[in-house]
């Protein structure tokens, strides 16, 4: 492993398979107990993990912490994506979030109003799912040693065992759908940074999923889900992919992506696959339903562009063919080319 | 309230009532929906939260972001106080931890053997409790951005509702009971910052509660716990007093302090009763059983130093009988006199 050296550096807290390296090596081959009555634990490298509770029922629970920069950025701000990164951990699960836990890191000198802004806006994107927001912690340190905040969300949900879908279950022949277009959150986000001046039509996809996955429950199957953040949808159907010992046949016409999110990819020569998305799924569905699944999801508030983009194979590529005709290998990125997007 | 300005200061963060003061002001304020199916919730304030299942049981969480500086000081490192921390909200509510959650945002630069010593010290505090961690995120960012690092630990028990103490439940004539020497922690960080040269002597408490909580439930009757970390058993005390509406007359002779811990705190003119302890237990008992219940704490691996220090009283403060024959009375300190201590 090219960057298994002796510090951390960038790569190894990115999307891509360097950092799945080293979570691999440091975090798995230290900790002894890594999961909960057979429930999905730590080395299932999935959105959530799972503890059983009994013959029915199971707890879901995930964390993540949130160091996005800038904090208030087009079409949202670091207290959506707290809230909205950890409802939608859970609600790929196939489970409906119940509560948040929320811990704010805060330097020292954090505008009071802005800090409202992000608590309210956490709120908002709470209320959106019904989800409460049950207990918290907050610290205080220099500016010297911490730039803006940090924000760890944890979330809950309790759904039955038979609900559940894991990152890993897809069959060959199943169908995969993408809720909306692709990109939109790490462009959003880079666009902002440099000051391209594309904010007014240029806006982050962040808000939660739990609507689409509840609207596709009711009509199909799904075999898996992911949550498309860090890295992109090329990271989440690889992982997908390899999880399940399975390829993928994709068709790039029907893979929604907006003009102006291709606009600042070519300038930037960052490839919009390989950049977080907020709000959206990947999924794989049993072909017969899929239409029906489809549609469900295009009714919904944030599913209105989901797509079908192609379909399970039994190679063990992610293959696309593309607009032009040709073939494309869709790989997971080594690094993320967006840091702090998240 | 002298602190309630435009920005986020120190004392805003600290361990009393000025924090107090920020979170009901900003949080609670801008939180719709606070509880779950009528648990404990974001307004109780206690050490964690509760989400009842069915007529029996509850799910018991908490969070903590965890930024103490130094990462590895006299009797541990910022992994076993991430562990331990949350491990000890959840075991306060009178419920054993079933898993950790583990959120790590690492500055560029950080020793990957420094990593590996804070995930296997994170490992032994759970395994010393059985508990697993069964899901995690990690971040990297730029060393001009965050010192060191922040870990942010949430968990999780499942319990019988009633098992369930909250920080509430005092009543007059309970004994008050310690579960060891106080200030420890608060105090070695300070040694080892200010370079005392009592690192041999002094160390953290750091440690997790759960024996001890299991080995009074099988004994005796609690009735409110709390885990008195940041702003020590001052703030403890009054925060259990004030929410059961009843008072406290301890005995100061009978409260265990280290003569090390004395030392610095005579040193530094920081109040020991004022800065956090990380592995021990303030608890109401039943008087008629109190006894017992020491004992049994007394035999745990952490508790052979616990004592009942006074009892609850109907009066609305936290009065000491100082050892020189005099009155003294403990209030909640305004602000932790040790910054970065958990």
């Amino acid at each position: 492993m090219a960057y298994n050296d002796d510090k951390i550096n960038m790569v190894h807290g990115a999307g891509g398979e360097v950092m799945q390296g080293m979570i691999s090596d440091i975090i798995l081959n230290n900790v002894s107990k890594t999961s909960v009555n057979g429930g999905i634990g730590l080395e299932a490298l999935d959105d959530s993990a799972t503890i059983p509770i009994d013959d029915e029922h199971v707890i879901v629970t995930t964390i993540d912490s949130h160091t996005v920069q800038p904090l208030f950025f087009p079409g949202g701000d670091i207290g959506r994506i707290s809230a909205a990164g950890t409802l939608n951990d859970i609600s790929v699960m196939g489970v409906k979030p119940l509560s948040l836990n929320n811990a704010m890191v805060i330097s020292e000198g954090f505008e009071r109003s802005d800090l409202e802004k992000i608590v309210k806006s956490m709120d908002e994107t709470c209320q959106e799912v019904g989800a409460a927001i049950i207990t918290g912690d907050t610290k205080v340190i220099d500016s010297d040693k911490l730039d803006g905040m940090i924000i760890a969300t944890a979330g809950i949900g309790v759904g039955k065992k038979e609900n559940i879908v894991s990152d890993a279950g897809l069959k060959v022949g199943n169908k995969v759908i993408i809720t909306g277009s692709v990109g939109d959150h790490g462009m959003a986000i880079m666009s902002k940074r440099e000051g391209f001046g594309y904010e007014t039509e240029l806006k982050s996809d962040v808000a939660p999923v739990w609507g689409m996955v509840e609207a596709a429950q009711k009509v199909g199957t799904i075999t898996a889900m992911k949550d498309p953040t860090r890295g992109g949808i090329a990271n989440a159907l690889n992982e997908m992919a390899n999880k399940a010992n399975v390829g993928m046949r994709l068709d790039e016409e029907r893979i929604p992506i907006k003009p102006e999110v291709e606009a600042v990819s070519d300038m930037l020569g960052i490839d919009p696959f390989e950049v977080a998305n907020e709000g959206k799924i990947v999924m794989g569905v049993e072909a017969e339903n899929a239409e029906d699944v489809l549609q469900a999801i295009q009714k919904t508030k944030y599913g209105k562009d989901a797509q079908i983009i192609g379909e399970v194979t039994d190679k063990k590529h992610v293959i696309m063919e593309t607009i032009i005709g040709g073939e494309r290998l869709i790989e997971p990125p080594i690094a993320d080319p967006v840091p702090r997007v998240c």
